[in-house]
């Protein structure tokens, strides 16, 4: 595991290529939520993400020959451009594997940034076995969207910003979905603060990691129908240590609360947030008793919705 | 006409009231409009959009037995919500006439900002009578959402602030409706800077000021059917003199650049911005040549936009 000293390490290498996102607060969403929040804005996170962070992070720790062999990783979504970006802004080629039916603006971005793209069958199979033809064909190393340590330590840079903006927080929530950015927030957090707690949010429509939590093993979801897209993943060998070890607990919340989270977010504060990201704010709007009176940090995960299709 | 100085301090006067809302870029935009924007955000002032600014400024003007009486206006828009709050903000009344036919969520922000509703037929007449009737009984002073100089000079205290943060502008565009902000704007690029020109946006189905600045003499529009419902109002005595005096020119844009920049905006930035604010980023996209180059100042005006009726 990383020292505290090498995390603030990896954290300055990795400046240059990403953004250090504001930090914004909303008195009215403060009256709302009966707590004082302090919104992490990776949604202004370079391609609108905090994926930026792992994917830099990930490709650093690669050395200078592996590195010239490009890097190769199988993604429908954020990770896809976060990968196809940090690649371009470190001069070495990233292969994209996407299932055909990605929506096409998903496949432009991913080119704009200066991926290549392979389209496979849309289902897990065939998208492994893409990525594992190309690893052969070029080398190049195949990085996994959350269950890869360096990924998470990246992931975990967001929450360390948030603390040296605003030092004293009692709790940081995040959204959990694949488990790197909860995982890499909790290391943030026993590294850089005294008594802040980690806490996540899910939706109870796939809430593989409260289940996770409570069974002490990697559990799984039958269902996929949430809102909240970014978080359709589960959690893996190389996060689920830390969030068991780390994250106080899961709070789940229903499909209603995240819509309405996320409309409270575009109305009052006038930024585009994922589903996603309004995860955590929905928590703290249902579990108020939980929060009053405290100092909440909310990582917004990012902000890349189709625009045509919004809940509301 | 004011002075630098009194100008100078009208600002810091109106300060504790408002936000001094950040300026944010995009490499992207900058790439896609080749120019460098520095966007003013009056979407995350309060309220939501920058007339909070001119109603906080004509409320500090009055006497302490004017104010006592309070306020009334008449308006469907911001500035009924902008009377409200800056209005509370002070501790004094605030009686807003405002059409039955305006829509209920207008009407409730008005409620939550402390404003005392009268409604009246949809028409200006009606608008005008019924602000005429609260003033007799009540006293209270009666406020013009643009053609009021302290209001203008209100509005004007964007355009100040983002010459503090960014000296060195090129040029400062904003959209054009009653003319309140594009007139504050030319005054504070007058005060402010050397060299820096002041440019007006609107809409083709909307361009009063276009052919006012080409007459000499304030024109009015046949048609009523821009997106940016914002800009439906027509300049008045107070800020056209300062227009045809200040104004370099007034750029007109199609409907349907005002939402594809609308969309780039939101896409792009992650932020909520009205269809009016849209206008002055669609006059740099359709006259690149003339910015080309360029450091170009926008004030986004506000982010108050009804979710649920997107032209996307």
């Amino acid at each position: 595991m990383i020292s505290k000293e090498e995390f603030t390490k990896l954290h300055s290498e990795i400046s240059p290529f990403i953004h250090r996102t504001p930090v914004l607060t909303s008195a009215l969403l403060n009256k709302l939520a009966e707590t004082e929040i302090f919104f992490k804005c990776e949604n202004f996170q370079k391609m609108g993400a905090f994926k930026m962070r792992g994917a830099t992070a990930a490709i650093l720790a690669l050395s200078e020959k592996e590195r010239a062999k490009g890097v190769v990783t199988h993604s429908s979504g954020n990770f896809a451009q976060a990968v196809s970006l940090s690649a371009k802004s470190l001069g070495i080629p990233a292969y994209i594997v996407m299932p055909s039916s990605a929506p096409q603006v998903k496949k432009d971005a991913v080119k704009t940034y200066g991926g290549q793209i392979t389209e496979c069958e849309p289902n897990l199979k065939a998208r492994e076995a893409a990525a594992e033809k190309i690893q052969k064909e070029t080398g190049a190393i195949f990085l996994h969207p959350s269950n890869d340590l360096n990924v998470i330590y990246g992931q975990g840079t967001a929450a360390k910003e948030l603390i040296e903006d605003f030092p004293g927080l009692d709790m940081i929530i995040t959204p959990v979905g694949g488990g790197g950015l909860i995982a890499g927030t909790a290391l943030a957090v026993n590294f850089y603060t005294e008594n802040c707690k980690t806490i996540g949010a899910e939706p109870f429509k796939f809430d593989d990691a409260y289940r996770s939590l409570e069974s002490g093993r990697i559990e799984f979801n039958e269902t996929n129908n949430t809102i909240a897209d970014g978080l359709k993943t589960n959690l893996g060998d190389k996060n689920f240590p830390i969030i068991k070890d780390k994250v106080s607990e899961i709070i789940r919340v229903e499909e209603d609360e995240i819509i309405a989270a996320m409309k409270f977010i575009w109305e009052r504060m006038k930024i585009v947030v994922e589903p996603s990201s309004a995860v955590a704010f929905a928590a703290v709007l249902r579990e108020k008793d939980k929060f009053r009176g405290k100092k909440v940090g909310i990582i917004i995960s990012g902000g890349n919705v189709d625009l045509s299709n919004l809940p509301f």
